[in-house]
Order: C-alpha cells, then sequence, then structure tokens
C-alpha cells in the first residue's frame, strides 16, 4: 500500500522500480537525439519570446527533470514551445513590459504564475475545462498561431523591422513593404536555412534510403537536421566574417548554471499578466495532453489528466526560479523522442542532462549563430503545425465545424490570440446547443409481422388511427423541449381520431428539468383534448429521475411501457386493426 | 391559395371567415368579463411603471385589436403586464430619465424599440433564441420580479418613500426601516384591499357555491374581485373625505382617446435604452408565447412563434404611437379570457372596445380611487407568480437546475433584473454542457439464451476475453469525447487479452467533428496496441455524416455492424466460448 500511495504522489516511482536493464541503450539513443534537437529550438524559442537564448536552455534543464518525477506520461518532452512563446512575446509587448530587465522578470512571473494556475486547477480538479476547447477550435487556433509565429520571423529573416506581435494583417502589411529593405546576406542565409531544413526531411531519407541505409536509421539521421544547419550556418559566418557585414548574430551566451533567483516576483505586475497566465497554461496544457494521449495509447499506457496538470504546474514552477520561460510538452519534440525509443522519462533526464552540459561549456560555440538560422528553424518547425487539411476535413464533415475553425483562425490572426480563442470556444458552444434545437423527431410504425418499429416516411410500416408513436432522437433539454412541443402539437392537430400518443424514449439519455415540466404541461394539455400521453422505453438512469417527479401521478392514465411494442398491444387490444402506411 | 396567403398574413382571416354565430355569445363574454380584470390592471401597472394612470389604458386599446388580427393564438389577452412594468420602471430610473415628460416619452420609445426588436427577430426567424431561456431560469426569474414588484409597492401601500426600483435588498431595508413612519389611513386601506382581494378568491367560491350557486357561476362573479374593490375603497375615500387626510389618490385622468405621436422618438436616447428594450422584448415574448402554447393546446389549436413574434412586435410598435406603455400577453388574464369562453380574438376586440368606452366617459370616476388600492392589486397579482413550489420541485428533481431556479432569483433579487436572467441563462447552459462531459458508459455483454445486451455490472452476462463491447449513453462531442477515451483507454489497460473492441452506438444520436476525430485517433492508437476498433448500431443520421468522413478508410479493418448480435457473432466464431460473467 505505501507503494500505491507513493505512486499516487511520484508517479515515476512506478516506472522506476519496474526499470529493466534492456531499456536502458533506448532512453540513452532517445535523450541524446531528442537533446539534439531540443538545443536549437531553445534557443529559437528563446528568441521568438524576445529573451535571451539562454533562458529557452535553462528552460530545458530542471523543468523536464521535475516532470519527469511527476508526469504520468513515460515519452513526453517538456521545454519551451513555440505556441507558449509567442504568447510570451505577446503578453509582454502588450502589457508594456520596459527595458531588457523587466522583460526577462515578466516572462519568468509568467511561467511561475502558469504553474500556479495549473496547479490550482489540479487542486479543484478542473482538467475537465480543456475538454471545451473543442478540435475544431484547437485546429484554427494552432494554424492562427502558426501564422502568427511565421510571420513574426520575418524580421529575423530578411534583417528588416517587422513588429513582432499585435495583428497579423498588420505584420503581413509591414513585412511585405519591408522585403524590397531587406539585407541580402542575412536573408540569402535565412532562405538556404529554410531550403536545408526541408530537404533534411524526406528527400533526405528517400536519398539515404535510395543509398541503402536501413529506414530508421535514415530517419534518425534526418532528425539532426536542425543542428547541421546551425553549425553549417554558423561556420560559414565566422568562416567569411559575415557578422562584420551586417548579419545578425547571437552573440555571448553566458556559460554556466541557472542560479535560483525570486527577485522576478513582483505582485504589482501579477494582475497585468494575469490574462496571458491563464492562456499560457490552458494551451500548454491543452498541448500536452494530447500528445501524451496519443503517445500513451500507442503502448497501451494511461495518462492521468489531473496529475499532468500538477506535473506540468511544478515544471513551470521550476522554470521560473531557474531563469527558464514558460514550458509545456511540445507535439513534434515528443513525437522525435518516442520514435527514437523512449521508453520512460529517464529518456527525458538524460536530455535535460545534455542540454546542462551544453549551457555549462559549449555557449561559446553559438556565438556566430546567426540569428536568421534560429529563424529559419522557427519557420519550419511550426509550418507543419499549419493544419489546412484539418479545415478542409472538418468542413467536409460538417459546415458548422468548418465555419469554427475558420472563425477561430481569423480571430487569432485578425483580433488577438486570447480573443480568437474565446470566439472559437463561443462558436462551438453556441454551434452545439444550436443543434439540439432541431432534434430529429421521426412519426414511427411496426414493420408488419416483427416487434420492429421505424420511420413512417422512410420504412412500409403499420400505423393506428386513434394510437401516435413519436420517437425523439435526442436527449430531452430546456433548448428542445419547446420544438418537440410543438412537433407533438402540430401531430395532433393533423390526426383527428388520435386518443393515445406514445413518446418513444429509447434514444433519450437524459432530461431535464425544464423538459419534465414541459411534458407534464403535454401531458395535462393532451388530457383536456382528449388523450392519454404514454411513455416507452425509457432508461433505467432517466426512469430513477422521472420517479422523484411524481411521474405516475401526472401521467395518470397514461402509462410507462417496457417497449413500444407492448405500447402498442396493449393499446391495440381492445380497438382496431392497423392501417398499413407507406 | 389566395386565402391561404391571406391567413399567412393576417393569420385572424382563418377564424374570421369560419366564425360561427353560436361562438358570439361565448366571445361577447368572455370579452366583457376581461375587460373588467384589464381596466384595473391598467391602470396598476401604468403606476408600477411610474407612469400616469391613462397610459395602462391606452396600452390595451389598439394593442389588443393589432393582435386580434395578426397574432395566431385564439385567447391570449395583450396589454399591459407586471414584469414588464417593472423593466420599463427599472430602465428609467437607470437611465435617468429626467422631468415627467421625458420619462413617458422614454417609456413610449422602450415600446416602439421593443416592437421594432421583436419584428427583428421575426424577420430573422429568431424565435428559436427563446428556447435557452430554461424553465428553472424563467422560474426563478419570475419569483424574483415577483419580490422586487411587491416591495416596490410597498410605498404606495403604507404611503412612506421606499426607492421602486434598484437592489431588492436595499428597497427591503428601506421599507422595514419606514414601516413605522407609514400613514395609517392609508396602510388601513391597502392591508383590507389586499385583504378583500384574497377573499375574492376561493373563500368567496366556496361561500356562493354552498349558497347554492353553481361553481362556474360563482367563478365567473369572483372576477369581478378587482373591480369591487376598486369601486368600494373609492367610494369609501369619497364618503369619508380621505383625501384631504393624506390618502394619495389617483386624481383626475384625462378623458378622450389618445392621439397618434410621434415626437418621443429620440436617436439620442436609443444606445442607452437598448439593453432594457431588449429585455423587454425578450421577456414579454417568453411570458406570451408560455401562455399562448398552454391555451392552444387545451382545444387542439396552433401557435406559430414566428407569427407571434410580428404580432407582438406590431402590438408594440402601436403601443408607443397610440400613447401606450409596453406590452405582452399576460399569464392570469389570458387564463381568465380563456376560462371565461373565449373562442376568438373577437373577445379581445371586444374587451379593447369597453376599455376605449373607459377611457372615453369613465375616468372621472377614478378621481377618488386611493393608490393604495391599485397597490394591493398588484400586490395580490403578483403574489401567485412567486414560484416557490416550481423551486422545490426544481431541487428534488435536480440539484443542479435547483441551483440555477435560486441563482437566478437571487441575481434579480440582489444584483439586476438584466444581470439576474443573463446568469440565470449561463448556468443553465454551463450545466448542461457540464453534464454532457460525464455521460453513462457501460461494457455490456449478452444476456444468455438472447440477443440482448446489458451492463455486466447489473446483470449476469456473458462476455469474451479476446472481445469488449463499450455502449456510450449519449451524443458524442467535443466536451465529452475525452472522458470517453479515456475510459476505453483504461478497459483496454485491464483487460490483457482484448484484440477487438465495439463501440456500441445505439444511444448516440450525433458525432461531431472533434469526436469524429478522437474516434480515427482512437482507431489508430489501438491498431498500433494490436486492438480492432468496430461499431455497432449506429444510427442512419450519423452513418450518413460517417461516410463523408472516410470512415471504412481509418476504421479498417474494423467493421460497422449493424448490431451488437451481429458484432459478436461475427468475431467470436473462429475465437472462443463465452466466459459467464455477474
Amino acid at each position: 500500500m505505501r507503494a500505491d500511495r507513493l505512486a499516487q504522489f511520484i508517479p515515476a516511482s512506478g516506472w522506476m522500480r519496474a526499470y529493466q536493464r534492456q531499456q536502458l541503450p533506448d532512453d540513452l539513443l532517445a535523450g541524446f537525439i531528442t537533446a539534439v534537437l531540443l538545443v536549437p529550438q531553445g534557443l529559437a524559442y528563446a528568441i521568438l519570446a524576445g529573451l535571451p537564448p539562454q533562458v529557452g536552455l535553462y528552460a530545458s534543464i530542471l523543468p523536464p527533470v521535475i516532470y519527469a518525477f511527476l508526469g504520468t506520461s513515460r515519452t513526453l518532452s517538456v521545454g519551451p514551445v513555440s505556441v507558449a512563446a509567442l504568447l510570451v512575446a505577446d503578453a509582454l509587448s502588450a502589457s508594456g513590459s520596459g527595458s531588457d530587465a523587466t522583460y526577462l522578470a515578466d516572462a519568468l512571473l509568467l511561467a511561475a504564475m502558469s504553474g500556479v494556475i495549473l496547479l490550482g486547477m489540479a487542486a479543484l480538479r478542473l482538467d475537465v475545462l480543456v475538454n471545451f476547447i473543442s478540435h475544431p477550435t484547437l485546429s484554427g487556433f494552432t494554424s492562427g498561431a502558426a501564422l502568427l509565429i511565421i510571420l513574426s520571423q520575418f524580421g529575423n529573416l530578411l534583417a528588416v523591422s517587422v513588429p513582432s506581435t499585435g495583428s497579423g494583417f498588420a505584420m503581413a502589411m509591414v513585412a511585405f513593404a519591408e522585403v524590397p529593405q531587406s539585407h541580402y546576406l542575412t536573408a540569402l542565409l535565412g532562405i538556404s536555412g529554410i531550403a536545408l531544413l526541408l530537404l533534411s526531411r524526406r528527400p533526405l531519407i528517400a536519398l539515404l534510403t535510395r543509398l541503402g541505409m536501413a529506414g530508421e536509421t535514415a530517419t534518425l539521421l534526418s532528425r539532426a537536421g536542425p543542428l547541421a544547419v546551425i553549425v553549417l550556418l554558423t561556420a560559414l559566418v565566422a568562416a567569411l566574417d559575415m557578422q562584420n557585414r551586417g548579419v545578425a548574430i547571437v552573440g555571448d551566451i553566458p556559460a554556466g548554471l541557472p542560479i535560483p533567483q525570486w527577485d522576478f516576483l513582483r505582485v504589482d505586475r501579477v494582475l497585468d499578466l494575469l490574462p496571458a497566465a491563464i492562456m499560457i497554461s490552458l494551451i500548454g496544457y491543452v498541448e500536452s495532453i494530447s500528445v501524451a494521449r496519443v503517445l500513451a495509447y500507442r503502448r497501451r499506457q494511461k495518462v492521468d489528466n489531473n496529475q499532468e496538470l500538477v506535473a506540468l504546474g511544478a515544471a513551470n514552477v521550476v522554470a521560473s526560479f531557474s531563469g527558464g520561460m514558460p514550458v509545456a510538452g511540445g507535439f513534434s519534440r515528443s513525437t522525435v523522442n518516442f520514435s527514437a525509443g523512449a521508453q520512460t522519462q529517464l529518456a527525458g533526464m538524460v536530455t535535460a542532462c545534455l542540454v546542462a552540459l551544453v549551457a555549462l561549456f559549449f555557449t561559446p560555440l553559438f556565438y556566430y549563430l546567426p540569428k536568421a538560422a534560429l529563424a529559419a528553424i522557427i519557420v519550419v518547425a511550426v509550418a507543419s503545425l499549419f493544419d489546412w487539411r484539418g479545415f478542409l476535413s472538418a468542413w467536409r464533415y460538417d459546415k458548422a465545424d468548418g465555419c469554427t475553425v475558420l472563425v477561430t483562425f481569423l480571430g487569432v490572426l485578425l483580433l488577438s490570440i486570447e480573443l480568437g480563442l474565446l470566439l472559437g470556444v463561443g462558436v462551438a458552444t453556441a454551434t452545439f446547443l444550436w443543434r439540439g434545437t432541431r432534434p430529429h423527431i421521426a412519426i414511427v410504425g411496426r414493420v408488419p409481422g416483427t416487434h420492429h418499429f421505424r420511420n413512417v416516411r422512410r420504412h412500409p410500416v403499420e400505423t393506428w388511427p386513434q394510437l401516435l408513436l413519436v420517437r425523439v432522437d435526442r436527449s430531452l433539454f430546456f433548448a428542445n423541449i419547446h420544438y418537440v412541443d410543438d412537433y407533438v402539437a402540430q401531430q395532433v392537430a393533423e390526426q383527428p381520431d388520435i386518443k393515445h400518443l406514445v413518446l418513444v424514449c429509447s434514444a433519450v439519455n437524459t432530461i431535464d428539468y425544464s423538459a419534465i415540466e414541459a411534458l407534464e404541461q403535454l401531458a395535462h394539455s393532451l388530457r383536456s383534448a382528449g388523450i392519454t400521453l404514454h411513455l416507452s422505453d425509457v432508461k433505467g438512469p432517466v426512469m430513477d429521475r422521472l420517479e422523484h417527479h411524481d411521474l405516475y401521478r401526472w401521467l395518470a392514465p397514461g402509462q410507462v411501457f417496457l417497449s413500444t411494442e407492448q405500447a402498442v398491444t396493449n393499446m391495440t387490444y381492445h380497438n382496431q386493426e392497423p392501417s398499413s402506411h407507406d
């Protein structure tokens, strides 16, 4: 039992006790490969957030180690992610963080606040909240954010002055106007960086496999693409002295590990940064949990939504105190970690150690690294987030879902990241409720010679002039009960001989109070018109609730039948032969 | 066909053409009885709204005639209603309408704006919007408004100075503090008015029937209660010269009919009054359509929701131009009209003519009418709106619905009428969505020897180690698909031998895009874990949509089975005998 309790608070104790020696090589290799990807990503996302590059490295050391102990995903790779970096940039430029020092302090404060918010959500078990971010909303949001990120990198790619935050439309306008002023050498570096990165993906794998290399080895090799591009372009800049010909370089990165600090905790900034902190925690959590879930499934593992809030919350708090930016589980990086063979979070710890080594000893190597190369890495990484297939697919499936994608995308791009997300959640919720207001309703009759009841409009079935069987294919609740009521009223007005009306509830999963009140009223009104209301096929949980509402009193003389067949048998017994209907 | 077209625009043409001479006596009597009720109500509600008493009479002449032509309810009695009057008082005191003249002009403008809003809603077919005002929300709203109205009448009842609008809590505080300062003669008149009105209801009917009068005649007679109280108290005031002893009286009411006017149309006030106008139109429409629907059912007639928007919109526009306050179909008055035997809207026209006669010739009779008597009429009329049974019943049925009633009630009482309603709609919607996030899910097995599949936890059924049957009792949508996903993941992790998983969709009425994407992901993840996902019992409309999403491509080798039985037969054929389970 003590082991169970330990596993509840430190999920890592589970895989640690069960660790097998043969898992070690896999974890070591995956940890190394992920580190090769994480170092350039860390530097790039720090610059995307408008922060010094080492902040991205610091965020990749302690936070993943904390996550390794507290998280329930075996393969999630926690560290800086592109969308959170964009949100940081957006929040800090909007809230008018002044000098570089304040700017950095505010970024750390954002990480601390996001951490506390996630821990608070865990305490209140609010993991269910993220369910309200529907797939179309998330798709539109991610595409919009990806496009914003790409636009924000125009400045670094072409060495022109483009605002890196704000309305995407304004950014695009400025960017296009500035193209003629671009610095050609920087642009050349940036564009060749993008080209090389694209070539290092499928084309490289295809080439290597054609040359006889095993597919898996080729894939692993292609993962070093970003690092190779960095090495190549850094060497090129250093060799050709490009930093003196106008190419912006990263410059000095202080060597060493982050020193724990808390002087960024300024209460007066908390209120200003709160909306952004909420966004960062929600979006970071949604991204992390999505990828964690997908990866856990593949190996029949389980992710605990609430424990993930704890783990990501703690990781963000630790990020802030160790000088790092907000963190989350990155989609592409975690997939790389998984497919490189990571078995446990030991791989994550290996990655963290390697990044720490880089921070300690190798930062001078990045002195000549051109900023355009980092911009190229960002652009290529987020381009794959642009989910136009998702839009087409949603649109084909249901126009309303397609509209949700589009509205969220445009909202993020033209209004603001926060408003875009809120708009998306609002549209998705409104659409869902709106749909519920016009449920599918069928008048049913019996397929002759069977016990099956089907829609009279689709099947040749028998019906009875004194009996009407109405099946509602939706739970009954406040937003649709009046529609059902109107439908019944119209049917009753059209069928003059009717004496009994049976509401077939086989597809009714819940009945809320508004609906039960309306049904009581319906029973009453039908009775004054000489018609008895009956129910049939009522599900167990629905029936339990109905009995709390004096059902038998107000339904009488109407009855509750176990099946439609039973209702028909009972009521046609003394009446007449059925009339056929088609 | 021309008659059909006419009936579409002027629904009255239907009953007019079919009018039978024997309906006339009923309509005349009902029209007279309703007029006896409407005259005191009109005066009282005008005073409740803070307007001169004749404004209530003017609103009872032309608007019901317009409604008679355009409305689809045969028995709805249109005119001033208490809640709308309260909303007018609240809006005008809040928006700082200055002098009496501006105050009246703003009230007319509110009527005109409400009319235009209702007509606009009709044009956009937004009648469905009111479905979002759930029964618990409406119950809490009505009770809160009733209590506010009663509190607002303390001033007139006791001749003390109590604010007639604002927070109910503040009003109650002032009222109780002022009780010792009350004018005893006025208080005596007011309290005896209330006592007489209460006695004129059930006690009077009981007495008269005991004295041998027919029950129906006694009920008709009791309807004259308000008029009798007015006559009695007016005579008392005049005879004892009470107006000179501090009793507030109605005083001069200008005789004559309203003159058409439009000088109240001030564009600069429109924006200030817009929120109140929206509230008045929505609440007025909800009250009207509720009672119209209830009454139409009893005689197997039909109400057209959208045409009602047109009729009530036109009635309000006409009300404003003929010097009247905003109107709606009153609940109690329409019920009186119906049970007095009204067959058609001819009864409403008769009522309107009688009110016009009163306005033309009998206004001097109301000179000595004490305001306390009108306050008594208001208090007794709205006391029956206080729906505490509704609260108890909702609470018993479902704690969440009970909370919605309570939150709306307290919101209306303590915050404001508008915020209370918004709060109620918000809580009802959030509760509904929240419920949807944790659907009932059952693992099912076969009842031995039958084709029925039931919950393994409730019934002794047969199951198969390689096969898992999961039935979700709710439509699949963005807010619950992750819960379903997690549930399946847990089951799969607990049943190591599983090779096939069948999602039984018999209770799934819709699948939205988020859910279908998650199902595709689930099929994919299960496949990587060596499990095949199948679907069974998919409903026709759901299937149509699924086929738009390349279902067979991503489900393969999984299949769609017509029934759970078919799925089981197909998959256990080559496998093994079932194991029993209980």
